[in-house]
């Protein structure tokens, strides 16, 4: 039975680090005493173990012990232990590089189809869709691929951010690169915005939070969905 | 003899296509009666014929005839006999895995650095750095390499954007994602605003419109510089 949360951010404005979502978060990982923290995603490039001191702060709060996946002689054995695990967010290149260069990529997929929760929050999220395609990062290191987890049988954009349409900026708006994206890949993409997840429990695909999010299919007008409408039928 | 405009965009708010920059190509393409231009990175999907028809109309006001290299059978040897290259914007993902897969890299490199005028905006700006991973683009397809054609001994930000203060989102800043660039990389990275160009010379680097840019180094705090600044020392 799969248990994931696919979070857009860990952090909304004006609180802090996993605070809006900390009571579902103690709910969701009940069993587990113990965190797996994958910080390879480093924001603002900050070290493995200054990310895992922030992580490791949070998590103290609801009473779960944090340890990081760079602590371990063997990453590996690390995912096929873990009672729950946490992939937080920082650069989705950087993060799906450090994944396949560790060959982690299918000691993944094993954990979480066999039923160990996870967390992902921005780039942790990204990769739970299909492909790193839909991320809104720099790409500042070269992966070997750009396939991802496919937890969900779509791509995800976190962050998801409206047009300002009162913005001069010529650079292109979300929906645009989501829509350019649809010229060269078919599958959808949910805009997930700040303070918005998906709960996936088995089969189902569930949106969470206050939000609606916004759902980009190939040869379709983009539509909104709201908070507890099922989305696995999409693909 | 090398010419080569590097500009943020091709178009600034509330003005047509080029125009902001359109007096300054009548001079710069002065001796070239056709321009080859380089389709590929397709702006919001459009085919290849409908991006170059908007090319032609715009450079048919300073009296220059566009062909694009998609209608040509050897796109090689249109570079190689090309009076002058223009590689409008888009995706620069785009732009750079059709570049590879016509394997038109090294052609490129031997025709600009000979002295073919190149014109390059936004996504063709990003490909005359040292490599695309300073783009602000969607990874929307998987090139083979994210090296670029390095006309420049640095990296190239286009529609390098200010934060905005008062914004809620909590994604990263274009400041932000540079920083992080750095925690990867060495090269300094220009940002360029949206109005504003290099113009390369041979050997001199000179930057042009009525902007200030921003220059990124490795281990340095960034700072402006201003127009007519020679950046042929940044490497």
């Amino acid at each position: 039975m799969r248990n994931i949360i696919i979070a857009s951010t860990s952090t909304i404005h004006g609180s802090g680090y996993l605070d809006y979502i900390l009571d579902d978060l103690k709910l969701f990982f009940n069993d587990a005493k113990n965190i797996l923290f994958i910080p390879y995603a480093r924001p603002s490039g900050i070290s493995h173990d200054d990310y895992t001191e922030k992580a490791s702060i949070c998590f103290a709060k609801i009473n779960k012990q944090v340890k990081s996946i760079h602590t371990f002689k063997n990453p590996i054995e690390a995912i096929k232990n873990a009672e729950a695990i946490f992939v937080g967010g920082g650069n989705t290149f950087v993060l799906t590089n450090q994944l396949h260069k560790n060959n982690l990529i299918n000691a993944l997929k094993t954990a979480i189809n066999n039923g160990t929760p996870y967390l992902g929050t921005s780039a942790g999220s990204n990769i739970c869709g299909l492909t790193i395609k839909t991320t809104n990062d720099m790409p500042i290191v070269y992966p070997p691929s750009f396939n991802a987890l496919g937890f969900v049988p779509f791509n995800i954009n976190p962050h998801y951010l409206d047009p300002d349409l009162t913005s001069k900026h010529m650079g292109e708006t979300r929906e645009t690169r989501i829509k350019e994206f649809h010229h060269f890949n078919t599958q959808p993409v949910i805009g997930l915005r700040e303070g918005s997840w998906l709960k996936v429990t088995n089969n189902s695909i569930v949106l969470k939070g206050n939000l609606t999010a916004r759902v980009f299919e190939y040869n379709k007008t983009p539509y909104e969905v709201g908070i507890n409408t099922e989305l696995n039928h999409l693909k």
